[in-house]
């Protein structure tokens, strides 16, 4: 495997628990959550396809390309650990739908980042939602569902809160 | 389409297009060339895939994943308009492989660049060899293939010099 096998796998993996995601949450009316933005495709992919809900963003640093940059009201800057809970507790609502993609080149760091980031992400899932990471995350109430067709095991992870 | 779809589409097609032209000059003893070398994804590709014949990479400014950078005798270092005539002059070899990825967001600017630089790469490319390209090019001898199995139309683009 080529770095460019294991981009290509984990982009094609990604896109299609996201569309997966969406697709099995169709009708609630929680928002969905995008935890980073980086270079925004993602995020454009999310929000083509995500209508009936309100989409914010957790971000530290906008680096985004322009076509792919949320609105004021997506955008909410900072430290998710800090973020997350005050949005939680600003809206009062959970998200029917969160997607993240919080990785850098050290699959040590990932994975204790994942570990970290578990409950917090648990948390703020509502019954019934759907979780779509990158890497392989730490739930205690999550259901891991199998992948969908085009997902390749190990590139992404897609996990469900019991309804 | 969204930008990770537009993404996915480019790497799929690139690598299709890669491997087709790695296949398709197996035997030829000249050198690969990648102009542009970005973050390191399809040199790192056409590395692991590449053995038996010299292979120079071409770019401004070395910014790579650490994991894929080009040795010191790989890397041609300052703007391909100089340094590609420099090295066919120093080697007296042409190349049996060319693949160039030098575009960035900007279409028009991409398709201008793409006519500047297509009779540089005609000329650096020997009887029989393939050229892949990310952009459509301006050549006058050589023939534009078929794309292989997986490529989509307009992603990549790939060409052959008569032998
Ligand atoms: C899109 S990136 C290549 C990405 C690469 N294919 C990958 O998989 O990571 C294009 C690169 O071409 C380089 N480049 C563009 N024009 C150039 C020129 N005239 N001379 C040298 N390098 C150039 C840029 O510096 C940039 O790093
Ligand atoms: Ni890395
Ligand atoms: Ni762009």
């Amino acid at each position: 495997m080529t770095r460019l096998d294991l981009f290509i796998g984990r982009m094609v993996s990604q896109r299609a628990c996201i569309d997966r995601a969406i697709a099995l949450t169709q009708g609630m009316t929680e928002p969905v959550f995008e935890l980073g933005l980086g270079n925004g495709r993602t995020f454009d992919h999310i929000r083509a396809n995500v209508h009936d809900r309100p989409l914010y963003v957790f971000e530290r640093t906008v680096a985004s390309h322009p076509s792919s940059t949320p609105s004021d009201e997506q955008l909410v800057l900072g430290d998710i650990f800090e973020t997350l809970p005050a949005l939680l507790e600003r809206t009062g609502k959970k998200a029917s739908f969160i997607h993240a993609d919080l990785g850098g080149h050290n699959p040590a760091k990932n994975d204790e980042f994942a570990r970290t980031i578990s409950p917090l992400i648990e948390g703020a899932l509502a019954p019934g939602g759907i979780m779509v990471a990158s890497d392989a995350m730490y739930f205690d109430g999550l259901t891991e569902l199998p992948l969908p067709e085009g997902a390749f095991v190990d590139r992404a992870f897609i996990y469900q809160k019991p309804a």
